[in-house]
């Protein structure tokens, strides 16, 4: 019969159910499938083909399969680094995305990542990401075979202003690509604390609809299974499952906090999981108990996840990794030997992507994707022959990346003789390099002022605000409480608060410093009803300054703080931290037509002692002017001693002690 | 002034104590040392050179330095993976080491070995073997530099027939290298378990008079931590301490297994440590705390052990792998960022070495040890360059060994443009592959043969031995026992086990069985006193018949099981298995001045029922004709029903129900 190409003179491995090898062995090729796959001899009687590929011994084996990643990151590849993951995500990741994320980033950044996996001879790779028709416009023009999952999320992503226009577009979406040779659509809700059940329920059914794979993130970190448990009293799995989206073809991501019941969970359900050992390592997420998950059945595949976390699309890196973590974390170095971690990257992982019918091993009438590798290299000498396992154990434990010669996916060569046909290389690391002079730009400006670092991070706009205050010590708040019940002052509100206050110096003291607050709410009874955080970014210049004390004080920039102190704290790297408690008697009031804020401030760490404070925010200068002579009459009648009114902040009087 | 070479147009990396950065910079070399590091402008000002090399913008940094390997095991790279330390040390590398390890093995092993090493950016290396100066000429020889260890041990090695004389030897080979420009020898006492206390002592005593590093594995599985804590009451640390050890100036290799306290101890002794992250995971030992070490002060440096078990000498996937595991083990993702695993690979692990004035880092009067890395290719772009420490990030995270283009040791080039210098890669494989062949043959013939597996992993010759017997089931032991005392049998000893085997059954029936047998030695009052366990190989033919059913059984090679039950199953690989437990009361005796041993035997599981064995062994035909006539005669003077009488085993009869 003539055919399109025959391999000839290879070291086949099948990696079919049954490990088969060939040596020297052939593979069939036509149309862009596998005709046959046997001993060379055999298949040069059968086939004359228009292309004989002398493989000179080469391994000759299915291309690597990358079931879990986030293609276009690679244009933020080493942007940040060693940095928590909340702090690399709301720091780094998420506003370079909300400023560059377009479909123009998404191709590039997908091109370059499919040029280095084809270099690293993977064929097929599960994505998911923003722009997901870009992504899948990329890859098919690379040549690539993949499952392409559209995001959903229930913020405002960059390609979608909430999760209804993305439930939308991704109907669209798979419309679109739904048939196509390699690529396979796919919706991907995110994962559960970035969605709503209801996001998770139409998700499912979407998939369900088109009978396409869904891909998610399911328990990544501790934290995540820890608030599920919280929220809802079951791990994650469960919750999911109550949700009907088991019911779909699951792709689930990482399951490293995951138990031997939910992997049951997911056996029955057939959904696959994708282990991804570096990125679990460098974000401390933890290490996944692959070998249980293969034994309870799961299909396991392996991947890089995004190239901005790992950092690299080394899937010879990925296998090797998640053999030595098995072996390491279960104890017995017997444990995921090297065929069977082969076998995850390979047919496994197609299985886990639920395209086990179409490409992950060499037999005839699967898609013919495969790679030729050199195992001669001096890193992986000598040969031992004696035993059939040995060469799995060569591709794992001692194999680069670098030692992959020649891909074809879809019987399409993408790389022939260490040359990529379908890339330009030198072109498109030329553009990467000027997002990436870009992206430096916008975070240097960013890192240049508090104010940008600070809007960067918070959902709030910025907004300056400026204040009359005044301060006085006092003895005792009983002659002032006194006081304030016999003069002309309405009580408008009144809150007692627990105050716990860190602040962080920075180098250039002109910017000024940022101001965590945790303020208790303390109920009557003496218990904390609720606790708000809160950032500040406090001026150090006073505007002006009036009579008696009283100040003009700016620019006090405010913003709920979301995260924990120990991301701001990671996040603005201050070179010095000081930190103050006090409890806080909080006063709306109105004198003469007038509000004010009134604080009885009682400072116990450090112990400063206590103050009356009066406050009122102002617009306008004549206001200011007029405020600030208020202020000085109300200390006065409020029995306090206006000539010991300060100026400073607490902050101020504690770094002069 | 004039000058040998001049690096140029580089971006200069000193990992000098306060990371200095030069881009622009300039590396100025004269006669093997450096003179200058610093900005490009600066140095061309100050020095001419004989050769001036535009680096073209890569990153120059000191070599990597592999603070722990073994290099001539890379001739044993890939014989057997996915074992058992033990049945990987005793079924294989021991055994070929026995056959294989000479002079010129290790030579041909310590050129490969460079070979990779200088491919992959490392321009310096601790290593611990057997004919340790065959490896510093070697070493040398590829213009490398090196810590070269000579091992001992208690056990005879391929070196040396006792330690006494592995001692002497040792004294011969410091004297030898010592003061070399390359090499510093040193003296390895292999570990506590392999070792005695007078060794350690001896050892420590040799290197503090040649003032020598001494190199040792130190807390590597925790087996070796809990047999220590049984034997001595304390950890390795101490014990090792309480040797006089620590008085040198030591290199401890692992360390996976020790606690704060104890790093406390090697830091106040100034004690480097060498941690294998792959090694560590793969073979199963577990994870080392660097993290805590470096907190205490310890000097860690990263080492790939030998490529035998690693399987290769790659310090980047090395360095990689020692930060992503420190930040997973820990559970924080800042823990171990790339600037310090950088560190870790170079200045920290030469100091750990105790050579760390000599390299190790860029600094003026250090040796000129150093690479280049080109970091734009695909996998590493783009650059990000507005955080000084994302250079660093780069390196450890996506540089892969393949992107080192030049190496230098000691001002001499060992690599340009990826073309090793001083040594002939095509000629060392062509050896290498060579020495495979004959190493798969060896382990082929051996494999073949289940008698020349048996001896391998024993200590025991092989011994053939041949035996009359005869066996009766029986309803009660009583009548015999009284049968005994009336006969005129002397009974010349008598014992009572409790008596576990296992049987190994394989394809080839032919070559018959093992039996792994734990004999439970019981006293009167029904106590265990000893266990004693055995191996055995049984042929499965008798070998002549007698009337009676008294048979010549055949070849029983005896060897003690050292290896535990899971180790010989592992290493032997049997089709199956099966178990057979019974009590014996074991008798000699003398009956017509011929000694016969009589067992009366309670088959309980599974459960046979009660026999009399009597059993004589044999040396000559007609010695067996008569005393096959002797044990019939004995069966009927005993009471026993002689026509009852069979020839089976025990496991044959198993084996029939």
């Amino acid at each position: 019969m003539q055919i399109d190409t025959l391999l000839i003179n290879a070291h086949v491995l099948t990696m079919d159910p049954t490990f088969k090898q060939f040596k020297p062995g052939a593979v069939a090729i036509h149309e862009g499938s596998i005709l046959a796959v046997g001993e060379q001899s055999s298949l040069e009687k059968d086939y004359s083909a228009r292309e004989t590929v002398d493989c000179k011994g080469r391994v000759v084996m299915p291309g690597l399969v990358n079931a879990h990643t986030h293609v276009p990151m690679s244009l933020m590849r080493g942007l940040a680094d060693d940095l928590r993951l909340d702090v690399w995500l709301n720091g780094y990741i998420w506003p370079v995305e909300r400023e560059f994320a377009t479909p123009e980033f998404v191709r590039l950044g997908t091109k370059i990542s499919c040029a280095e996996m084809i270099r690293s001879g993977v064929t097929c790779f599960a994505d998911m990401y923003f722009y997901e028709s870009d992504v899948a416009q990329a890859t098919s023009e690379a040549g690539m075979r993949a499952v392409c999952s559209q995001s959903i999320l229930k913020f405002p992503t960059p390609d979608a202003r909430d999760y209804e226009e993305a439930l939308d577009k991704t109907r669209e979406f798979i419309k679109k690509w739904k048939g196509h040779p390699l690529i396979v659509p796919s919706i991907a809700p995110h994962a559960v604390y970035t969605t709503t059940p209801d996001i998770l329920k139409r998700c499912a059914e979407m998939a369900i609809e088109f009978d396409i794979p869904l891909h998610t993130h399911i328990s990544e970190t501790a934290l995540e299974v820890e608030n599920m448990r919280d929220e809802t009293g079951m791990p994650v799995v469960p919750y999911i499952k109550k949700q009907g989206l088991l019911e779909a073809k699951v792709l689930a991501a990482h399951c490293v906090h995951i138990d031997e019941g939910e992997m049951r969970t997911l056996a029955r359900a057939n959904a696959g999981i994708a282990h991804n050992p570096s990125s679990n390592l460098k974000l401390a997420s933890g290490i996944a108990s692959t070998w249980k998950m293969l034994e309870q059945g799961v299909k396991v595949g392996i991947g890089t996840d995004g190239p901005a976390s790992n950092n690299d699309l080394d899937m010879f890196e990925e296998i090797r990794l998640a053999a030595f973590l098995a072996k390491g974390a279960s104890g017995d170095p017997t444990t995921l030997p090297a065929r069977q971690a082969l076998e995850m990257a390979t047919r496994l992982g197609a299985e886990a992507m639920h395209i086990g019918e179409i490409t992950g091993s060499l037999e005839t009438g699967k898609a013919a994707d495969l790679i030729l590798v050199d195992l001669t290299p001096l890193h992986n000498s000598p040969n031992f022959e004696r035993e059939p396992n040995s060469t799995y154990a060569q591709l794992v434990y001692a194999t680069h990346a670098s030692d992959v010669t020649d891909v074809m996916v879809n019987g399409k060569w993408l790389m022939r003789d260490r040359n990529l046909t379908t890339l330009k290389e030198t072109e498109l690391l030329a553009e990467a390099q000027e997002y990436a002079r870009k992206i430096d730009a916008f975070l240097l400006v960013r890192e240049r002022s508090l104010l940008s670092k600070l809007v960067a991070v918070s959902s709030t706009t910025e907004e300056e605000s400026f204040e009359v205050q005044a301060k006085v010590p006092v003895e005792d708040f009983e002659p002032i409480l006194a006081a304030l019940k016999k003069a002309k002052v309405k009580i408008l509100r009144e809150r007692h608060y627990h105050q716990f206050d860190t602040y962080f110096e920075f180098e250039d003291s002109t910017e000024g410093r940022i101001r965590y607050r945790e303020d208790h709410f303390v109920e009557p009874d003496g218990s904390v009803s609720n606790v708000r955080s809160r950032l500040t970014l406090i001026g150090l210049n006073s505007e002006r300054k009036f009579p008696h004390e009283v100040i003009l004080s700016r620019s006090r920039y405010l913003a709920p703080a979301t995260q924990s102190l120990r991301f701001y704290r990671e996040y603005f790297k201050p070179v010095a931290l000081s930190e103050i408690e006090k409890d806080r008697y909080r006063f709306l009031i109105e004198y003469k037509d007038t509000e004010f804020f009134m604080n009885l401030d009682n400072v116990t760490h450090p112990k400063l002692g206590k103050f009356l404070e009066i406050k009122s925010k102002t617009w306008s200068l004549s206001d200011a002017d007029e405020k600030a002579d208020l202020t000085a009459e109300l200390i006065s009648v409020l029995g306090a001693e206006a000539d010991k009114a300060m100026t400073e902040d607490y902050i101020e009087v504690v770094k002069k002690t």
